[in-house]
């Protein structure tokens, strides 16, 4: 089963993963953790370049490119065998962040950008979405305060409005992929929520197959 | 005018470039150079992830993307504002690459490719575009003596064979966009053919305009 988290910037994603995943291993599940950008030598390197402060000459096109460069890097070398080995995968944002960042905060066309995500995925989609809820301000302030600020953080408020506008419109699109979770609780109660909606969803899945 | 270079490894691109823009620039033009993939700040970091020997790991959808991204920061930061300013631009290497290293060199889809190259340059075509003529076998003979062997070249020979018959097609498709020019002379002889079929081509866009 392929899971990924999705939210806007400070939801904690990052900090739920760990926890998300230790409570799947307790239920018996093998897990393997992965992030976008990144989660491969490769993409680690492509990581690199995107939040680099230094690169403020990015454009749109190639801000866009070098997410799917690291996209189909991370598909081919570590989830497709992942899933393959009957693992459990989670992964900290995927395409639909590059519908709602790309899409509905650059405002680059949807047709286009889920073209292109075919071709980096190979067509490979979640089987589970979570959605990490937190009003943008709300998230950006709780980044500014840990101090891990980078190139896409120091985009303007309304942009950061637009992608959240955006997974909304991603979530009533497809809503039985998705689960949302409300963010702005203590990390305990968000965590028990995310363990609680995923192994929901893994022991339906199971009594399925 | 948009001017690119293509050719097999060690048909030596990189050395007559400069070579070509002194005479362009000898005859009046103003020229600006680059090279692909890089040629800016974003594209050289990428630059460096492409040819790394050590990321063998690379994934051929990974690779293409890479390409694009560079491509795509590329046209948007130097050669669209250097074509306005009414420059002449010579690029090393450019959208013929792609189709022939990543179409009839890793056998991707070739309209597929097309695709993407669209969106990486937003459309733009060169208006002339120069082969570098040599036999595979001959052009890594050359780069091996040079010392500056690159993950690319590490390819195998059958690869670097589909790609010389990928230009070949190419080259027979728009034969009217391309000067072949045989580079297994000396190099000044070389120098003196590209000059020379530049300068005429440069000349009777002037005619026409």
């Amino acid at each position: 089963m392929f899971i990924t988290l999705e939210g806007p910037e400070g939801s904690g994603k990052t900090s739920q993963i760990p926890r998300l995943a230790d409570a799947l291993r307790a239920a018996g599940y093998k897990v393997l953790t992965t992030r976008e950008p990144g989660g491969t030598l490769i993409g680690d390197q492509i990581r690199k370049v995107l939040f680099d402060l230094g690169n403020k000459a990015m454009q749109p096109r190639s801000e866009i490119l070098l997410f799917q460069a690291s996209r189909a890097q991370l598909v081919d070398e570590v989830i497709r065998p992942a899933l393959a080995a009957g693992e459990v995968v989670l992964c900290d944002r995927y395409a639909d962040s590059t519908m709602a960042y790309q899409g509905h905060g650059h405002g680059v066309d949807l047709a286009q950008l889920a073209e292109l995500v075919r071709f980096a995925t190979g067509g490979l989609k979640p089987d589970l979405t979570l959605f990490l809820d937190i009003k943008p301000k709300d998230g950006l302030r709780r980044r500014d305060a840990d101090g891990n600020w980078n190139r896409l953080d120091d985009y303007d408020a309304e942009f950061h409005e637009r992608v959240y506008g955006g997974y909304q419109k991603l979530i009533a699109a497809e809503s039985q992929r998705w689960e949302v979770v409300d963010a702005t609780r203590t990390p305990d109660e968000v965590a028990a929520d995310l363990a609680r909606k995923t192994l929901a969803r893994l022991q339906s899945k199971e009594r399925l197959v």
